[in-house]
């Protein structure tokens, strides 16, 4: 006899379900299929030399400590050399015990889940938002609660009303998450306006702002908005997600979360529990490239190759894509992904099977609303593709959609016709 | 005005309490002090120089790989290599479908909490069992229920008959966590009686067992009795976790889940919003760590180590406790660690902060009861320290326990006086 696996499954599990973005993205492993789907850096600023000289190094002096357990906190050295990095940044409060390192950033959402969320628990997410995120707090059965997102950022009348009814329904948010800089996946930053009004709510209504940083070194044009973290300035109503992912090593899946000291004692708690500590072999391997001083020119050199393909896909999509037929994109400043909004009456989730057969390949965007909506949208990566295959990629996307286009206002006219 | 963060909190966050071990352990820092106190692994077992030349080939030919985001299920070669361990330990039928890499065991535990807990469901452990395992279920706000270990393994009558209990209650646990190998921190094994009545208490009663494997490798006396994993025979009532961190390097936090692949697939997904994969880095260096096949040389070389440390440790016991005063102390055939029994009277938690002023550190073993009780144990270790340590630390703890019972002998031949 075989037992009943899903009889036993806890609630939370079995409300996990198949992600149908892993199910579509297995469409598009085959070679000939130019994909944007992926959220991968580029290969080539793998600092590929420096972690060899650094590895023979950290072997030779340190093997007994980055082989063996660490703290659950994190290597001491690694959090001092962030503290360095957060205070260029213009956060000078920050200590050590404002900082936990986590097996990156996908962790620290889980650890987000643990801590705040109890089963149907209001918590505010972007429409669109990241996926992982959406998974990761579904995982503890929140309550989502989108709130749409404008070119400057979260739309804060709409959220306002939102707080409204839900605090007369006493369903205050335990949590807003957004990431303000170079949104994943609608590629928006957050205004200053919009960032202090969100502070000014969250002191209002007295929740926590989960800010997701992945992308804020990343900024291709324009001037740099202060932090939700650096506007906090230390009160506590801010935890920032940091990630080495995009900016060194998305391999060593290393990250670290900033916040106020009690609240990171929590999560050392939860941490401890969930994987006793992140790898000390790679936290002195960044340790050791962040005091070589190296990390700045890594993401110097990030910006200067991302950009040049952010400016050849917008390029591209402008010489490609039908004109005046209501199919608009992000420009975005900086990070990894812009998204595309078709007309209402075109389904992206549709057109993605013309695409794989056209050999190229997103990420719809309805995978990334969590009220079900988004299904003429899609999201592009320009960081991991080639010139070429940006150039070749978005003149195939652009005939999916034209052909879809001509589709839609032939079977349009075909009905009248009826 | 800053925020109340505890009334955030979800309820399974604020059951998540500080580790008194963590906070005793504290104690244990000093330079002078000689410490039984953790689990670790000597550091001269770990291969540095193999690592060094492993890293330099997997950076070299795969870096494009090794240090990019990889699959949530693991790296395909790591998983075959793994197969092929699996083989060479009587567990033919696994397939890389039936496994999973984790970020090390305590994840492993983490996730299976995630997936079978929820608040109030019956969990099994021994009396006592591994702190990390009670700390990960205790997070899900399982309701724990100790069995005694018995010298063979868990007291099988009282099981049975605690069994019956809960069917009448319908409270059949979800699993029972077990450590039949060199028990942590028991350091008993499981005899073959024992773990065939388990299984077939799992098959009467409808329960999953979670088979906790971290020490299965580190045999120095006796025969290898088959692991339930084997005597399963791919029936899939049986979870077996693994890890690289005894026989190979803790610091990667590396390990893998072997069970039915339809369990795998749900941890699959729970792991897709807890990590989204562990770190391919060391997966490479692991995989090619196992193709050269320098495993078994390692897991002997440990075992030849370990042998002499435990068996010199039993000595020094054996010289320096006090004789025929009810001090007792199991003889484990394996693992890490033995765990020592003072008479009722006598409390090791209260003994802790004599031994820290004779410069030695235990656990305390009533840490590992999730009864609350215990407080008359206490867990050594000695895989970590040296001979010299062995010698000199057991030494004093012999004239703490003697002191103790003298004491004891005192007081109460003063309150008799009374």
């Amino acid at each position: 006899m075989s037992l009943d696996f899903e009889a036993l499954y806890s609630k939370n599990a079995q409300n996990l379900k198949k992600s149908v973005i892993r199910e579509l993205l297995k469409l598009t492993n085959k070679p000939e299929i130019i994909s944007f789907a992926g959220g991968l850096p580029a290969p080539c600023t793998f600092p590929v030399e420096d972690i060899k000289e650094i590895v023979g190094k950290v072997l030779d002096q340190e093997y007994m400590k980055a082989l063996q357990y660490g703290a659950t906190e994190g290597d001491v050295g690694l959090k001092e050399e962030l503290v360095k990095f957060l205070k260029e940044r213009n956060i000078p409060w920050i200590t050590p015990d404002h900082l936990l390192i986590t097996t990156a950033s996908q962790q620290a959402l889980d650890m987000v889940g643990k801590v705040f969320i109890d089963p149907g628990d209001s918590v505010i997410v972007g429409l669109p938002s990241y996926i992982g995120a959406l998974g990761a707090f579904n995982a503890y059965r929140a309550n989502l609660i989108g709130i749409p997102l404008l070119l400057d950022g979260m739309d804060v009348a709409y959220f306002k009303k939102t707080l409204k009814e839900l605090n007369l329904k006493k369903k205050i948010p335990k949590f807003v998450y957004v990431i303000p800089d170079f949104q994943n996946p609608a590629g928006i930053t957050f205004s200053l306006k919009t960032r202090k009004e969100l502070l000014s709510l969250a002191h209002e209504y007295g929740f926590i702002i989960i800010e997701d940083a992945p992308y804020r070194e990343l900024r291709y044009n324009g001037k740099a908005v202060p932090s939700l973290l650096e506007l906090d300035k230390g009160e506590g109503m801010v935890l920032t997600l940091f990630t080495f992912s995009k900016i060194f090593i998305p391999g060593f899946r290393l990250g670290w979360i900033a916040g106020h000291p009690d609240l990171i004692s929590k999560f050392v708690i939860a941490k401890q529990s969930m994987d006793l500590c992140t790898p000390p072999f790679t936290q002195c391997i960044a340790r050791e490239y962040l005091k070589k001083g190296e990390i700045n020119n890594r993401i110097r050199d990030n910006i200067a190759l991302y950009k040049v393909k952010k400016d050849l896909m917008l390029e591209c999509l402008d010489k490609e894509m039908p004109k005046n037929a209501g199919v608009t994109w992000t420009k975005p400043e900086g990070g990894l992904f812009l998204f595309t909004y078709l007309p209402e009456s075109i389904s992206a989730d549709e057109m993605f099977h013309d695409a794989i057969k056209e050999n190229v390949a997103y990420v719809i965007g309805s995978a990334f609303y969590c009220n079900g909506k988004g299904h003429n949208t899609f999201r592009l990566n320009f960081s991991y593709p080639s010139h070429q295959e940006i150039r070749e990629g978005i003149k195939r996307l652009g005939n999916c959609v034209k052909k879809k286009l001509t589709g839609t206002k032939r079977s349009a006219s075909a009905c009248q016709g009826d």
